[in-house]
């Protein structure tokens, strides 16, 4: 089997805060190095670009799902452009091929992958979420995991997939 | 024109409580009765089972948008069952074809359908929501309303259609 | 069971012939005569309008699967509009709602509805198609009924219904 | 930019013939040589496992677009699975994320990708396609080029896409 690992990360887009994307860019660099590939909702901003940005310069591959009915709005971070034509539909696409999710702030468009991904049995991590948002996604899933910093995120992943695997 | 006005009546599956159920059954009643076309996710389960049921005793047209690839699992209180074969995707032409969404009760599904409307640009009244959860939409987008009763939701959304329409 | 009976119409847009919309238009009346739902691509032209009208002018109920995020471009005789946001991808919603399918005419977008419609096991009417059309699908499936004029299509769906729901 | 050019090839599953097979494989192995992306259904029957097959002993990468919601039935030479939960409405994915589609074979999955991949501007190379399959997709499109051999597909996508690209 060649198949990869995949990892989606995901947050807003133009409504960032420097914050979501410092956890972004480096949540993607470490995604690169350990061997995984990036996958993302493509376009060139906020959480999207910043963590395609990362893996980039680690040497990773990167994927981007775009919403659009072609590659108009693609992060230059990108590349393999998936071109969906499903607008905000593509996010169910972002979370099924997603081996695990990581979220890096949140948005409507993000509370919406996480909603999908929780509810097909994805687990999610929140990543510098505030507790608000953590308490209302822990009252709706047991899927939720909690990480504080990007090593932290990574680790919770290694073990979520040493399990997926075996 | 012939096109008639759309409400898109949405909340859990079977983890419905049975207060969703009344509220969502009470909800179709009174949108039949004022001509609209009921809209919901078409299955046999929860609140779209019951606002569906509600609508058609009032004698009113109820579409439900299903998400596998054929009619398994419709309501009997849905006429005009359209099938997507979209999974949860469906969500989001839950959303897009309804002129405002009422919500009654609140699951992942639901969450979904939720940060999908309110993303692009739909109002949505909670019906009957916990104060959590209204706070963490609120915080999201000022396009939330909320309504603790069937009656006080309609009031809510004639307010919101003569808007639209005008 | 409330559940209605949906007859998909489907053809050319803007490059429809004048027969094309005849046998569109004819057969729209005759399927709202027979108590059936029409369902089209929903759009302001074409086979999707002709066929709406005829619907409309017998008093028929008419839904439109509308392949944009809103309702803009919708024909106005469309009760009930499915905004989508899927692009050409709506065309699996048409024919997986759809009973039956008959074809007006032969373009691109026509064509990837009978691959899609066949393809999943529905039959399709071609009505007023070409000899070259006609052999052209029939050596790819069995499904492919031929009609040449609006009551002979109503005929052979009228068959095909009593054989589905018996 | 680290964008990628991606060819798309696509054929029957389980009903393509040995010689089907035979120029998906040739063609998957030139597509890697040239350092493009190879993009196909993903599952493991017909055109998409032997395009896959050949680009992988070619070292190439191999994306597959899945219909259903997880990875069975993925083949074992994709390397990429994005999973989109769509049935055969992610045949739509398949041609837009393509910068230029050769096809092996003609089956009704098949002919949906041609047909939607012409409509939304796409060169579609026929490879090995009997003569009236042909004239079927040149009549509806000017768009279609013909090729009999792999390397003749080549010489066409490198000329199309010479023009994509500058």
């Amino acid at each position: 089997m060649s198949q990869k690992v995949i990892i989606g990360v995901m947050g807003p887009g133009t409504s960032a805060t420097q914050r979501d994307l410092e956890l972004a860019s480096e949540l993607g660099q470490l995604i690169a190095e350990s061997g995984w590939v990036l996958l993302t909702g493509g376009r060139n901003q906020g959480v999207m670009e910043a963590a395609s940005r990362g893996a980039k310069a680690a040497g990773g591959l990167t994927i981007g799902i775009l919403p659009g009915s072609d590659r108009s709005g693609v992060s230059e971070f990108v590349d393999v452009a998936i071109v969906t034509d499903l607008g905000h539909a593509r996010n169910n696409v972002n979370v099924l091929s997603s081996d695990a999710i990581v979220v890096c702030g949140m948005g409507l468009g993000t509370a919406s992958e996480v909603a999908l991904a929780l509810k097909q049995g994805k687990r999610v991590i929140l990543l510098g979420c505030d507790l608000e948002t953590q308490k209302f996604w822990q009252k709706l899933s047991s899927l939720v995991l909690i990480a504080e910093t990007p090593p932290e995120a990574m680790q919770k992943m290694q073990n979520l997939l040493s399990r997926l695997l075996n």
